[in-house]
């Protein structure tokens, strides 16, 4: 039984990881490398296939229309401090990220006769993304079965999963806890140094400090203050 | 008023393309390198967009998870004769491509504040692949103004135009004509030869002959036979 699974190398993907693990799957773990100034989340993306046993791992570089246009594509356009931006969907969306990782995650299911598609996506302690809510990964999950000769001819019913979907970053905390994820491989800092230390004021590190405060457990990874 | 535009270099996108002059857009023309075997088609793409005016052309080159599934991406599996296959979707098909296709179009529609895609799609005198199909293309529409900022904050409501969509190959050459398309700038064939002259019997060309017959015009680039 295999499942596709989107891997950034952030506290959500890993914990998706551990879910579809833990839910007997074989997973083949996908990161994209496009043009993301927080690159190190690639290196740790590797780090979590190899550990949790992904049975496969690819990193797909991703030549992107919209890499100009995004806080974390661009270097030119700084990464907003948590809580200094006034619009809904902040300057570190992506155009049609989620997209295009799902489209990719889909040719590679298809081929692999895989039905199940894995998603840390997470529309409650999140940043705003209009592609991290339950109504995209709906209209995502039924392009999918309409777009594919799988989901046509009935051998796959492609299932878009995010786990996370309604959970607070406290209770992703806990349940990455529960099955056993080593948080110091994980990195979700938008512009982290050059070990990848967070920065400790972007809004992934305010929601991940959050989580981790509102669990009562400690972020081996936790920025000095 | 811009629009981003599919060229494959086909006579389908072709004449989607002066469709779309015609209409007054400014076209963003965009191409794909995905290891298809007929990658001729790259090059009367390129011709085609300085010939008719698109205000640019991309040529992304895709690191595709699908290219070992089809007989256009793998030179291993033959590319079937027309009428050769009893599948209703032949082994042309290739996984989640308008999927992976649209979704680049759509990132570069919103960076340039696009609302229209055209996409070339027909769902008559066609291969059978699924994602050609009106059902899918709503899908994917639905799911684009659901993905993206632009489409949730109501700038652009994003369109899928599929104007050749209902129409039969003749009906396609014909409008190519009174466009004034040069037939001669175009390819259609799945496993053309070195210098991109059509095999003459693949499911491709099969379609295109049939159009220019039916429309009772001649093919300047027509096999011999």
């Amino acid at each position: 039984m295999k499942a596709v699974l989107l891997l950034s190398g952030g506290l959500d993907s890993a914990t998706c990881l551990l879910i579809a693990r833990a839910e007997g799957f074989d997973v083949l773990a996908l990161s994209f490398d496009y043009g993301q100034r927080h690159a190190v989340e690639i290196d740790r993306a590797r780090a979590l296939a190899a550990r949790y046993g992904a049975r496969e791992h690819r990193v797909v570089r991703l030549d992107f229309p919209g890499r100009g246009a995004s806080a974390l594509t661009d270097a030119s356009i700084p990464v907003p401090a948590h809580g200094s931006s006034a619009e809904a969907i902040p300057t570190t969306y992506v155009p049609a990220r989620n997209t295009l990782f799902l489209a990719h995650a889909l040719a590679w299911a298809e081929v692999n006769g895989a039905s199940d598609i894995f998603i840390g996506a997470n529309a409650l302690d999140y940043s705003g993304y209009p592609d991290c809510r339950p109504e995209f990964l709906e209209a995502f999950e039924r392009t999918a079965n309409l777009a594919t000769k799988a989901g046509v001819e009935g051998r796959a019913a492609f299932r878009i999963r995010a786990p996370l979907l309604a959970m607070t970053k406290a209770q992703i905390v806990r349940q990455a806890v529960s099955l056993g994820l080593d948080f110091a491989l994980t990195s979700s800092c938008y512009e982290p140094g050059p070990s990848g230390e967070p920065c400790g004021i972007c809004e992934s590190c305010f929601l991940r400090e959050k989580g981790f405060r509102e669990a009562g457990v400690s972020d081996p990874i936790r920025a000095k203050s």
